[in-house]
């Protein structure tokens, strides 16, 4: 089974951080075939190494990390990938792959306008 | 003329402030009526003030500012108010409205998927 990871930064805003769980409401929808768990890079938990522990006991063989995150940075290319490796090292056989951020992609600015009332 | 305004954060990291021209550039496409701009609230120019200005310049009678935010916080509901006000009170007539922040949204969770080749 597919595991989905939708991983953001972490915040001590509880509301922030409840976000994170109507994203993953919104996977679980899109993809029901998938298991769907949420983590935060830092601050909160749940930790990518608890989200992903959660996983592979729930039977996730391959694990798809999300990055919730509006653009490439220091967080995407090292904090992450250096978070889910070590959490990964606790689950052999699982495997582990790093989506891209949400950004800039058109959608996105079709959102904006939807957002303010214009599209 | 309307003018649209998209705020992200700013960073130090050049290619992040970029990006925020892509979303510009991505919008321009979307409203070809609308007068563009973008701003960094913090950190590089340049700032809400000076693409105010630009816009106002311009012709834009109203200004719809487009928070390229992934949630509401306080970025939103103080900062960006602010400085926006601030930078309003230079353009007597202008009529300025500020959106709402991206999500949590149905469309962020199926564009995660389709960032990691899973839509």
């Amino acid at each position: 089974m597919i595991g989905l990871l939708v991983v953001d930064h972490g915040s001590r805003r509880a509301t922030s951080n409840q976000q994170l769980e109507e994203v993953a409401a919104h996977l679980r929808i899109l993809r029901p075939d998938a298991m769907v768990a949420a983590a935060h890079m830092e601050i909160s938990e749940p930790t990518i190494a608890q989200a992903l522990a959660t996983l592979s006991a729930g039977g996730a063989t391959t694990v798809q990390v999300l990055p919730y995150f509006l653009s490439e940075g220091r967080h995407i290319s090292e904090d992450i990938p250096r978070l889910v490796a070590e959490a990964a090292a606790a689950h052999p056989g699982l495997v582990v792959a790093i989506g891209k951020a949400l950004g800039p992609h058109p959608t996105l600015a079709a959102l904006l306008l939807e957002r303010s009332g214009l599209a």
